[in-house]
Formats: C-alpha cells, sequence, structure tokens
C-alpha cells in the first residue's frame, strides 16, 4: 500500500513488445495496492531520429523548436502505455508536463525544474488512476516547452516523487541494480543490495553509468529513497538511501573507474603559493576543470605539477600551458593519455583508516604503479597505467573481499 | 500588405525536401510585406504510422490517449518548419494548440473548435513573426488534448483565418486549384479561377475532393475568401469568393460525379402518401441517407420509387426493405450497383432555364439514357449506367464549352 513512482527508460518502452510487458508490470504493482505514478521516455532510437529530421534542416537548429521537436518522443509513449493499461482493464491516464503543472524556467535543452504543484497528481491518484506522465519535459512561466536535457526523465521522477511525497522512486533500466564494479571488467562482480547515496554520488560521478548524478543528488536532497531495478526480470534490485545496510560488514562497497583522464606534468616550476596559483588560473580562467593533482620534486628546488584533466580538455590544456611557459616560469609540459583512474568507494571508510594501505598492497602484488592518488572521506582514487586498469579494478576487487 | 493564412496538408510537408521549399515560399510572402500565419498538418505517412502502432495495443485504443499520440505528428511539423524559417533569418514561432488557445469540445477524434481568442496570434503578428500553427488538434475546457477529424487541418486553418480577420485563407495542395472536372476523365478540364461558396459546396459535395466540405461552409459562413493552390509551383489558384467571376459569361461552372451511388427500386406499392412516408421511415430510422428519388407507375394503380443510397448502406437499405416489404404492401425490392451520377453546377442556372434541355439533348446525342434525375437552383444532377460515366462527363464538358 505504498505510493510509488515507478520510471522506464527508452530502452524498457523500446517496442510495443516491451510497452506491453511494461504495462503487465505496472498493472501486477497495481493490483497489490499501491497507487502508481509512471514516468516515461521516448521509445528507444525515437528522440536520434528526431534530432536528425533537425539536423537535415539546420546544424544549429533553435533551440525553442527544438524542444517542441523532441517532446513528440514522451508523447508518443505516454499515449501507447496508457492504452496498454486501458486494454487491460485498469483505469490509466496520460499526462504531458503542462497538464501535470511541471513549471521550468526558460533554458531550452537544459531547463531546471521551478515547481511541481501535486494537486493535478493527486486529484488522479485519489480517482484510483494510474499516472502515465511524459519525462524530460516541461514548461516555462509563458508556456513554452522546454526539455530538461540528459537525464531528464531520471530528473521528472525524482522531482515528481518528491512533489507528491512518494514512498519510493524506482527507476527501471537495463540492469538489474547497481553492481560492485563492472561486470564486463570483474564477471564476479556482485548486485548491492543497498548503497547509500553518498557512496552512489561517488560511484555514479566515477563512471558506474546506471544513474544520472543529477538525479541521486535531487533524491538525496530529498530524502527520497531511489530504487534500481530491471524491467525485463522480476527482481528487488538496489535501494539507495542514507541508510547503511546492518548487514554489510565490509569497509569498501564498490570500485568504479575512468578512461577518460588525462596525465598533465609541468615541470620546474619556483616552488612558491604564487606559482601555483598562477598555473591553477590558467585551467580555471578556460573551464577547464582538474580532478586530481600533486607535486613532485625536480633538479635544485624546483617542483613539478601532476595533474589530471577530462580528455576532451587536454588539447586545450596543453596548448594554454605552452603559451603560459614563460610567465609560469616553467620549462615544460607532458601530456600522458593513456592513464586510468581507479576509485575505491565506501561509507565504512569513514571509521577505518586501513584502506590506502590495502589498496597498495594490493596493487603492489600485481607490479603496478601508483602514479596519483586522491582521497575524501569515503573513497580513495589512484592513477594508473591504463593497461593496469582491468588488472587492477579486478585485484582490488578481490582485495576487499567484494566477490564474496 | 495582407493578413493571410496559409494551409499545408501532408504532402507539402511530407519530406525535408518539402519543408524546405515550404519555408521558401513562405518567406517570399513574408517579403512581399504580408503577415502570415502558417497552418500545418503531419508529414505525410505519419499519421498512419502512429495509428499502426496505436492498433498493435488496442484495435479500439482509448479515444483520449489516441488523440495524444496523433497531435505529436502536427507538433513535428511546425517545429521542422519553424526551424526551416528561422535558418532563413526570419523570426518565427511554432504554435500547439493550447498555446494559440484553440478551445474545442471533448469528442476525441472529431472535436469541434468552439473559440479562438486572436490575442496570442495578434501578439505574435505584431513583433513581426511568422506563426507556424499545429493544425488538426485542440484542447478542451479541461486541457485534454482533442483532434478534430478528417480535414482537421483546413478547418484549423479557416477557424484561425475568422478568428483573426485574415484577408484570404489559402489552402496549397498537390493540385493548383479547382478544374471544371476531373482532369482524369476530362484531359481538356480547366481551372477555374474564381468559383463561388455555393458552387464550390455542390462540386466538394458531389466528390471534387480538393477541399473538405465542413471548411467551404465555415469559410462562407464567415465570408472568408478561400484560395486553393499548389505547393509547388507558384500559380494565383482558384479563389472561392461570394464575387461572381465578372469575365464569366458561362452558366455551367463544373461538372462532379460519383461512382457511389448504388440505385434501389422498390416495386408495387399504394399510391398513397402514407405508403411512400413509410417507405422513407424505414431508411430515415436506420441513420440511411437517400440521395435522389423518384416514382414510377407500376401495372394497375400501383407505383415504385426508384432511389438511391451510398454504396456503404446499400445491403443494410436493400434487407430492410426485403423485411418489411409485407408492410410496405410492396412485393419486390431490385438493387443496381453499376451507376453514376453526374452533376453540372453553376451559379449561372439562377437565371437560365435551358441547362436541363442542353443535358439531356447533349446526352441523347451518346444515347446514354438518363435513370433518375434531381435538381437544385445551382445544380442538375443525372444518374446513368456507370458504363457511360467518363463519355457523359466529356460530352457535357464540350456541350457547355467548359474546355474553352
Amino acid at each position: 500500500m505504498a505510493l510509488l513512482v515507478k520510471k522506464f527508460g527508452g530502452t524498457s518502452v523500446g517496442s510495443i513488445d516491451r510497452i506491453e510487458a511494461v504495462a503487465d508490470l505496472v498493472v501486477r504493482s497495481k493490483q497489490q495496492g499501491h497507487q502508481i505514478v509512471v514516468v516515461v521516455s521516448a521509445m528507444s532510437g525515437e528522440t536520434n531520429r528526431l534530432i536528425n529530421l533537425a539536423k537535415q534542416i539546420d546544424a544549429t537548429p533553435s533551440s525553442r523548436e527544438l524542444d517542441v521537436l523532441l517532446t513528440t518522443g514522451e508523447q508518443v509513449s505516454v499515449a501507447l502505455l496508457a492504452m496498454a493499461i486501458i486494454k487491460r482493464g485498469h483505469s490509466a491516464i496520460s499526462l504531458l508536463a503542462d497538464q501535470a503543472g511541471i513549471m521550468t524556467d526558460n533554458l531550452f535543452g537544459k531547463a531546471r525544474i521551478q515547481m511541481i504543484p501535486p494537486k493535478r497528481l493527486n486529484q488522479e491518484l485519489e480517482q484510483g488512476r494510474i499516472v502515465i506522465l511524459a519525462g524530460f519535459q516541461g514548461r516555462d512561466i509563458e508556456g513554452n516547452i522546454t526539455t530538461l536535457g540528459r537525464g531528464g526523465t531520471d530528473t521528472t521522477a525524482v522531482e515528481v516523487a518528491a512533489a507528491i511525497g512518494a514512498d519510493e522512486c524506482q527507476i527501471y533500466t537495463d540492469v538489474n541494480g547497481v553492481y560492485t564494479t563492472d561486470p564486463r571488467v570483474e564477471p564476479k562482480a556482485k548486485r548491492m543490495d543497498y548503497v547509500t547515496f553518498e557512496e552512489m554520488l561517488e560511484l555514479a560521478s566515477l563512471g558506474a553509468k546506471v544513474l544520472q548524478i543529477r538525479s541521486v543528488e535531487a533524491a538525496g536532497k530529498h530524502n527520497l529513497p531511489l530504487r534500481v531495478l530491471s524491467s525485463f526480470e522480476p527482481d528487488h534490485g538496489t535501494l539507495i538511501s542514507y541508510e547503511e545496510n546492518p548487514m554489510n560488514s565490509k569497509v569498501v562497497s564498490g570500485i568504479a573507474f575512468s578512461k577518460d583522464e588525462v596525465l598533465i606534468k609541468v615541470h620546474n616550476l619556483d616552488n612558491t603559493p604564487e606559482q601555483l596559483a598562477e598555473l591553477l588560473e590558467v585551467f580555471s580562467d578556460n573551464n577547464i576543470e582538474i580532478d586530481m593533482i600533486s607535486n613532485f620534486s625536480c633538479k635544485g628546488d624546483k617542483v613539478g605539477y601532476a595533474l589530471t584533466v577530462h580528455e576532451v580538455d587536454s588539447q586545450l590544456a596543453e596548448k594554454l600551458i605552452k603559451q603560459n611557459l614563460t610567465t609560469l616560469n616553467a620549462d615544460s609540459v607532458t601530456v600522458n593519455e593513456t592513464v586510468a583512474k581507479i576509485s575505491v568507494v565506501g561509507i565504512g571508510m569513514k571509521s577505518n583508516a586501513g584502506v590506502a594501505g590495502a589498496l597498495f598492497r594490493a596493487l603492489a602484488n600485481e607490479n603496478i604503479n601508483v602514479q596519483l592518488i586522491s582521497t575524501s572521506e569515503i573513497k580513495v582514487s589512484v592513477l594508473v597505467d591504463e593497461k593496469y586498469l582491468e588488472l587492477g579494478v579486478r585485484a582490488l576487487h578481490s582485495a576487499f573481499s567484494l566477490d564474496q
């Protein structure tokens, strides 16, 4: 007897057969006595089809009109899913953004939700209806159609769940939950039953792409339990909440990794705070985010800095540093693209100091050299040669007993 | 410097190339100084694609949800056309039914427009924008999406033109106007420059399928000049208004025809008004419309009735009469499906009595027997054997000098 928001992505409603399967799933949950709001994406492939039509007309189409175009994808999905549920003898109604009252700012293509008045949704639920809500879309104060950008349907689901005070927001996807690491790298990876918001944020930002980081942040802010589960196989999935799993005695919960970082080394600077500040300003003035950073000794009393940036920024970063070598009093810059970052994440680290030690021991046993290290309260990240990525992940997965 | 509403059907926006061509056409008109509202249909094939998706889920899908689904077709068209015009450096904005304020009743799939407040449209026009309005769709008072049914985009165009006081409503299609008859039957058919509403209603209802009869009626009611023209070749098309063409001295303007009628004869009834009333009630009680009707003598003082119904009703009509033969005091019914109706139409007939005579003479010259005849102020229709249809149309087209 819970109030549930269920979100289905494009793959989950990617064909008429899949829509029928989702209808079955929703009806079963309704028959268990739950009140249900379903939030859906466009059928997989549809958004790309529409973007392709727009690009044929204009490589940079009007952003207002692109949003008018793209929102048709979700409109098709909600209508078809509502039909499928109604055919099964249950009362259902599709609602678009303006019908549900989803108000956003006017940043077309990346709008932010400003308000969801719960009135209309509650009215429909009180009449026993299953509400099928179009994800990804909103209206600005002038009635223009907006879209929420990447992961927008997740955002809609979380914000709607918060607005109506749902007991749980369930994100249905094509995997059955969040894993201790990517099973394609470590086949012994285990599905986690529970993970905390703090852990999930570190895992998501580090490359576990099951959930959009914005949605996890929003759910955490609203203290809204979030569940990731499969729309293809019935199972309880992974529950993300502020509760730590009482059964879990493990210090590390999961291992994330990324190949998107590039290591940049700047050599032979004066060892003064001003020199470091000037170096960092070169990046911040050009909106280049630095992830990891540390210093190393050079000849004499000179110092060098090793830092990582996202690979899309690395060429610009290298060019900028070369232009500023004189100003920086540095003599050279080197770039290494064949690096990878591995991060071990766990809420248990807060009260356990031995993680870094165990991590280095495990990597040393495999002769994997660590080039950079950064830590937070619940995370330790290391930068290694890219060729050792899979070996390193498997070594750490085993060292922290995640396969048990 | 006119205020124009331009309507483009599915074929006219059926591909990216066609949308680009429509954008060129609209921009040319704007550059001539006109204020323009464009009303568009879904790209050709799109509505059928969507209906097919719905039918895969439910042979009789929820009518509310079907309208939610189908209106995405027009939404795609308006966004793409607006993009194409904006790319050309002109200011344009797409509007959906709720944004323009198109209010209908709640008869999903065949809603009627109740109100179009001109405020928003006028605001956009005053700012120099080309307005691209989604045809075929509306909203009911509760904010549900509705569609207007067949020919709905024409209806939107005419009602919007009336609401904003447009100088002309221009219906762009794949032919360059209204012809004196179907050029596939008579290659000498000429495009009419002018035709009156009264004539167009007779021509439309008799099978000239260029315009939906509802739109012609609505334009006539609002005294709104309607122009039919080609979106493929620049030309002035056919203007439909209350003005008669001062250059036109012809009594007959056009010749329409239909193969959809079936001749039903009921034999040997008593020659009393009650018998005729009872016969007609058999049809009206079952919503079967009778088009032409006349009586003929039978043996003794008995009488028979010859009448025509649409072919979709003919089997039911035959069955009903057979069931009622005893009540009607009739002895038999015969059905002839191989008949065709030819109608000559012209506002000039009002002041000219010789049309029927000339018509019979022309048909007699070709040995075409007339089985039924009906007349109105501006029309004479005859029923002939279907095999004489083309010959009859050509004979009359020549007899009334329509090829000159």
